[in-house]
């Protein structure tokens, strides 16, 4: 996957936890996700459009709820419509913050899909690159897994 | 949400099981979900263009082994990447089968994204309106949750 696609996350996911969150995320190193983790909590958005794929953003659930209480400004139990719509609206900033710099394409973003489940993996289709960012915070880890590529289609007039 | 957008989708699950999977479904009516049901497998799809949201099949592990078998011929571990793109190809299938139906509409599809674990929910943004079709087959149940609307967008040429 090209880095032109990856460098806007990392700026986005540093943007909207620094300014919306209020907290600092060390990012490491971003690696292809071979090995899948578990986690508790998802949120996806998909992509479409010149790029088409799906952006993850998956939580422990104790680093959720810090995240999310910190987000919102509550204690919200992580199965409540609260919860799930504060998470969904993380990704979408984070997708929507990232997708405004890919240069020169026309990329629309779904609805965010929120999952609650202990120990879920999410999987992508085979052939897809995934590059996961590894991200830190002072309360634990998350991770954001983009899997996206640019789609070929047929010219039209912009 | 208009029924234009669910009969789409009605006829997409019953033509992509009879004629790839060779599995008769009866479709029950569908309803709005409000209460989320819990699954262990999920393909989840995002749509996006003159239509945004997300298209979610959702089954016990059981049946989907079931269906998976069928459609893929053999036996995978549900945790098997065969298994995931299995079950992402055919709500890839479904979904571009309704969404070829949306008179008019310019929409493209994400990849799919597959949820492993068991029991986990699939939660929407408050405020979408998402409307659940029952799936009856031989060996269980199923369901097909489909969470879309229109998306207002600045003219453009077509």
């Amino acid at each position: 996957m090209d880095v032109r696609y990856i460098n806007p996350f990392i700026e986005a996911v540093r943007s909207v936890f620094s300014t919306m969150i209020k907290i600092d995320v060390t990012l490491e190193k971003p690696h292809v996700a071979e090995i899948l983790p578990r986690y508790d909590i998802s949120g996806i958005i998909g992509m479409s459009g010149d790029v088409v794929g799906s952006v993850v953003l998956s939580f422990p659930a104790p680093v959720a709820k810090v995240v999310v209480g910190k987000f919102a400004g509550g204690d919200f139990a992580v199965t409540s419509p609260d919860f799930a719509d504060a998470l969904g609206e993380i990704v979408n900033m984070i997708s929507g913050a990232a997708k405004a710099k890919f240069e020169g394409k026309n990329v629309s973003i779904s609805t965010p899909s929120v999952i609650v489940g202990s120990g879920h993996t999410v999987t992508r289709p085979t052939g897809t690159v995934c590059i996961s960012l590894p991200c830190k915070v002072y309360c634990g880890e998350f991770s954001i897994d983009i899997a996206i590529r640019e789609e070929n289609r047929q010219a039209k007039a912009a």
